[in-house]
């Protein structure tokens, strides 16, 4: 038996090389629902910290939010537009996640879907809009984080119009 | 030397587990890098089956693009959004692509930055507009292809106004 096969056959019977440990999609997708779950969970409590526990620290993270500017760079930054966004509300948020996708990988995955946001503004306006999310995920220090995310609305390049008003 | 021993020393002399082949992530980001340019000179010269290979066939694809809908389900409704797009431009139109950052996975990867598309319109206005995209990768068939999209800019939520004007 040469070393090749005595390598297959060795992982075959172990079912995951110890070089390269097998993914589980079935567990992956698992997690990464459980961290969105818990992200929705703390936006509509406004909990800063526990929406920030998403994403990878530091540097790591880049996102595209709904609002300007065009990128956040590090999770500092983001966690400003939280405090900013949250500050704008009064009283609870409401979240409505459809059309959740999970895709999972070895060391990375990636999460897209449709979500509703609903509240009440400090100016007393009601709030009330469906928004596109994308996640990506990278597996750091055994824990699934988001290194970038994207979230929009469509607009209207002719009119300059934000499409606040779509539904799924 | 216990089996497990050996599956490592033998995974480790081989550098890659024969059931679980090992992810070259340089090789991978050249791929990518390869398909995004790819992408690029078939967007620039408006050439629709050029555009479309780089996303997943059926109904793999999930694209949410700058304009409306909220969501593209499935590759022959993007390629319609594709014709619909390039039929309003005047002309070939122009890409700078900046920022430019490939996360490169086992089975996933994924790209993300910022994109200037400009060119002249069917009704001689001239478009220039920095969009951020999002592209989710999966090894399919040994390629790479995009199987979810994300496209977009940031919007005033307050006013309702896209933000076309904002600059990198």
């Amino acid at each position: 038996m040469n070393v090749k096969l005595l390598t297959l056959a060795a992982c075959i019977g172990l079912s995951a090389c110890i070089s390269q440990p097998a993914s589980d999609p079935a567990k992956t997708s698992k997690e990464i629902a459980g961290v969105l779950a818990r992200w929705q969970k703390a936006f509509e409590a406004k909990d800063v910290n526990g929406a920030m526990a998403m994403y990878a620290p530091g540097d790591a993270l880049t996102a595209y939010d709904v609002t300007p500017p065009l990128e956040f760079k590090g999770a500092a930054a983001y966690r400003q537009d939280y405090v900013n966004f949250f500050a704008g509300f009064d009283g609870p948020i409401h979240v409505e996640l459809r059309d959740a996708h999970i895709e999972p990988g070895t060391n990375l995955a990636f999460a897209y879907g449709l979500e509703r946001i609903s509240g009440k503004t400090t100016d007393g306006a009601n709030v009330d809009v469906w928004l596109r999310y994308t996640e990506d995920f990278k597996r750091i220090n055994d824990q699934w984080r988001v290194v970038h995310e994207h979230i929009s609305v469509p607009v209207d390049i002719a009119t300059g119009k934000a499409r606040l008003d779509l539904k799924p």
